[in-house]
């Protein structure tokens, strides 16, 4: 494999311990030349799905790159430690469904392998540290261009474990969705893309009703956040192509009690 | 414009979420050999008065660069995207007053750009993510050579936006300010510096009464924080020139229920 | 000196502020190709013994390095300013026993000096942000290669403030112990290493009373969280070589209160 210039990270590790730093250590001994871009390390521990979002939505806009990432609860048990290839792109990490839908994003796994080859792993491995001890030092090794199949028994790639996607149906003039996740400033993205949610008349400058948990609000429809008033609901297509829904100014994740997991229904106000 | 060697990037994205690797990537693949110092990306949402006072006492110890700066809660609104030449740097980001303190103490504009050059923006624009589809694909540009006059439209710099300055008035033997910002220690930075305090006989020695919202405390005037026993209000020239308010080895903000914007007196104790 | 290729750094800084943005800054300034790495920024205001402790244990796996430390309550007083070499590496901070934990596990100190040569310093220096005005700009210089006695007068490396270890005893089938830190997942590290735990018969597989403050409870001896059904404790060897407390799926610490420093014992359940 020709040798990348950037390696991505991402992991639940917090920023409050030495972990992050530690890794950083182990790849620039390795690879001393490559950028080191942190993709998020606060992850909430254990949150697989919240990592494989995050990691899914950004490397879309990352270099080509070996992308490290660990949310890990089974660190040490059998689960595989895996890297796999997609979309000129590899992606290390653990067998657990973490890396599924990034990889789907960059095209699907064009080749994989299970991390055995010792000799890129650190010389002492503990068993609960693997981003460090295994993860790292061989995507290291992957980045300085140690080839993909160097790294490890091959796998056939149908064999990996994948995350269920979020649940939605689009139909009539209504949008079933699950909340994917919410951001910093506490906008909930919906699992149905802009473009879906077009199919139902669920566009711009249309109001929806948004009904969720029992509840039922109505939503203005529109492109950004300063489209209504401070403290106003809107619904409108996100960065990532999602339907998300915002409050100007404010958290709508805390005002309507949203969370990842929340199945919403948006349909188009008569 | 010669090629900068540094970058600098402040917003409210906070560290949960993939945004600023985003902005990171995108910057990578135009400018893979630019050095990007993280300013701070935990301002709170949509607090422009804070991301400008962080980035104006911040640039003063950086590099010359291109400092992307996003706080920008009118993404997408009719608010112009801008790039500022001041002081030997240039400073992106929303016209929203965010730069201008920033601007001012890097000696005032002396060219200002609309950044309208669609060439140097990301292929794609969403409404509402801007830094990483227009401010940060142009400040990498400028950062790798591009002349701020080719990334947009030449504005009067006369006609940006700038923030209302934090009132203060000195005289006597009082200063009247208002509180600029508090830090992660909980020290309070009030808008006197030490010189002008220092006119009203606020030096280190005297002791000062302290009056905000109807209390009153009298606070020992020194220059660093072991100077009082533990527990104990002292008022001091910070790091950054001006005069501030702290409790060793605790937080002066939380003890006395102040924030940014609350107006205090100090005046010399009888 | 040979320069260093690599600086790291922890404080009690934070990353709301732009404290550790104008120190990488001074920094690139002096010795623009070193890569720095930084630990951490969130040590608790104040806490030295935190921040020793993580400084001691990430250290091992970072590159030979500069490495910068700086958690300061007495900044600005008579503690003095230092450098320390010790195994191939320089650790630069205040002499308040942050360093010591570190210098001691990387072999001891060979040198050690008192940072004076104010030539290393920035030109203006103030009385509460040494980590900008002192401890970075020496340490940058030290990076690019100055050797460390021009740094400032020499000082006998046993007159280095150090701090009291955690204690620990073992013998028989217990282990007393103490809290050293409490990590992101709310892993509860003890002050016996799993050498010294397997003397006293604490080995995998095994089953051991753990009280403290007056409560017990049993814990199951292994080597990674997955071993224990969710949410069950599980005592380990930790990634650092320390015995620790686990909930797999959970927080030891706060089902336990836990916290650094308290006392534990650990004993082998007939």
């Amino acid at each position: 494999m020709a040798p990348f210039d950037c390696l991505t990270f991402l992991t639940d590790y917090g920023l409050e311990d030495g972990f992050v730093a530690a890794c950083h250590g182990v790849a620039f001994q390795i690879a001393p030349n490559t950028r080191i871009i942190d993709i998020t390390h606060l992850v909430p521990p254990g949150d697989i799905r919240r990592g494989a979002a995050v990691l899914a939505q950004t490397v879309r806009h990352l270099p080509p790159a070996v992308h490290v990432a660990v949310v890990d609860p089974g660190v040490g048990t059998a689960r595989r430690a895996i890297a796999v290839a997609a979309g000129g792109a590899v992606f290390v990490g653990p067998d657990n469904g973490l890396l599924s839908w990034a990889v789907a994003e960059a095209g699907g796994a064009t080749a994989a392998v299970s991390l055995t080859n010792r000799a890129l792993w650190r010389e002492t491995v503990t068993a609960t540290f693997h981003g460090r001890d295994i993860f790292m030092p061989a995507a290291a090794h992957l980045v300085a261009g140690v080839p993909l199949a160097q790294a490890g028994e091959g796998l056939d790639p149908a064999s990996l474990v994948t995350l269920p996607r979020p649940e939605s149906r689009v139909g009539g003039s209504t949008a079933e969705a699950e909340v994917i996740t919410v951001d910093r400033f506490g906008n909930a993205q919906l699992s149905v893309t802009g473009a879906e949610a077009a199919r139902a008349g669920l566009v711009p400058g249309v109001p929806a009703t948004l009904a969720w948990d029992g509840h039922e609000r109505v939503v203005a429809f529109g492109s950004t956040f300063g489209e209504v008033a401070a403290g106003e609901l809107i619904g409108y297509e996100d960065s990532a192509g999602y339907v998300a829904i915002a409050v100007n100014g404010g958290s709508a994740a805390r005002r309507l009690g949203l969370r990842a997991g929340t199945r919403v229904t948006l349909t188009v106000t008569k």
